[in-house]
């Protein structure tokens, strides 16, 4: 298959390594100095500087810029390509799909690969990002969803269909919430004079638990701010649970493996 | 050396796989079946029910038992054999402190491996668990604590010393803070309708940030409650943090590596 990816950070970057070892012929689209690595590195076929020339040379489009970017990119394919099967993969899903059917993109099916790490940009890209993990995939007609299920399905994630009320409401509980505390977490011990003092004592649950605060601020301040309404009730229910001070009834190794 | 281990659970049991292994004669104390189990793996030289009856052929003690299981093992030591050299595992030092200086024992070291994993007893004991880990070591006099500092690092890990409050007050931040969280975010999301049906989008955070959450129940009200004031400090820092809802302006990994 052809296809263009948008955006060549750790997401776009791995998946177009991820995709050009299997033998699709990936056109990458980013700024000058990007797309130079990309080349260089192999994850791409070839570049490209602006998303509208490449459009009629491929079947697919993947929006893996930052969230508020998708979905201004999305906007410039509905002018020039509305047929076009398009998809993305930005954390908050509502914003983008009800910007998709206001749109009349027909072709649009939103997705959310579960597979960041705390580190950013294509340096940190890898062709195995994905293996074993979830992807959301939001809406989408029959034929469009067949298409992109098939490309996650090749990257080695397990696709997984949901809506995208109920997706930004579960991923505030278990992406959106997890980044606020870890950067809390950290915030907490940084600024106490003894406990600074003391990092060193820090052992693994404390560098497991502060992983994501090495995340980029600016890229989740988006996440964030397009997610607030399910973020907050998920703090609210955070705040209830901590204010009862006790383990939870069901281990949890349970709970994820059921 | 010969020493004796009361508690065989996942930092005892460790403790004596990695002495055993470099050559120091341990002599393991639990319940029958633990001891058996202990002796099967290779873990001790030998086992003996009662500390009163080990005491006289060791050169050191090491209390492995839980927090508050610990103190009333340092009474008895104090009663049959006042001059030994004797440390324990604790994750907080202040109340086994005291009773040391109260006890009037001279040979006292309080230690404190920050090496726990989420498991617990002697079945997920591992020679290498403290390999490359801090060990806190607090308070003793000079020739104890040569001799207790020899220990920790003969098994890998690196020894800190510390003061018994600042101690409290550093791990309430990097160790016992951690664990309420993960409860709480655990919770908030197992009790949420839709995060519950939908936690197959669980990521890596979301696991890494909850897999204390399957830690030993018992053994973390103890702690909790041992070291309740300091833990009471780190929520209120941790809120505030989390009020805050920003990032952080430095990098975990730079704070951590500083």
């Amino acid at each position: 298959m052809r296809l263009a990816i948008v955006g060549l950070g750790l997401v776009g970057g791995s998946l177009a390594r991820a995709l050009t070892r299997r033998g699709h012929r990936v056109v990458g689209i980013d700024t000058p100095a990007v797309r130079r690595r990309a080349r260089r590195a192999g994850a791409v076929a070839e570049t490209c500087a602006r998303l509208e020339d490449a459009l009629d040379a491929v079947e697919l489009v993947v929006l893996a810029a930052p969230p508020d970017v998708n979905v201004s990119l999305l906007r410039r394919v509905a002018r020039v390509a509305p047929g076009h099967v398009v998809t993305d993969v930005s954390s908050v899903k509502l914003p983008i799909c009800r910007e998709a059917e206001r749109l009349g993109l027909a072709g649009f099916v939103g997705g959310h690969p579960l597979a960041g790490t705390e580190n950013a940009g294509f340096g940190a890209s890898r062709a195995d990002l994905f293996a074993g993990r979830p992807w959301a995939l939001v809406g989408g007609r029959p034929a469009s969803l067949r298409r992109v299920r098939r490309l996650v399905r090749h990257v080695g994630a397990k696709p997984l269909a949901v809506g995208p009320a109920e997706h930004d409401r579960a991923v505030a509980f278990l992406s959106h919430l997890p980044q606020l505390v870890a950067w809390a977490l950290l915030d907490a011990a940084r600024r106490d004079p003894v406990a600074s003092r003391l990092r060193g004592l820090a052992g693994p649950g404390f560098r497991d638990m502060t992983r994501l605060a090495a995340s980029p601020a600016g890229l989740w301040r988006q996440i964030l701010r397009a997610n607030a309404t399910e973020v907050d009730r998920a703090l609210e229910a955070f705040l209830r649970a901590l204010g009862e001070g006790g383990p939870s009834a069901r281990r949890r190794a349970t709970w994820i493996a059921d």
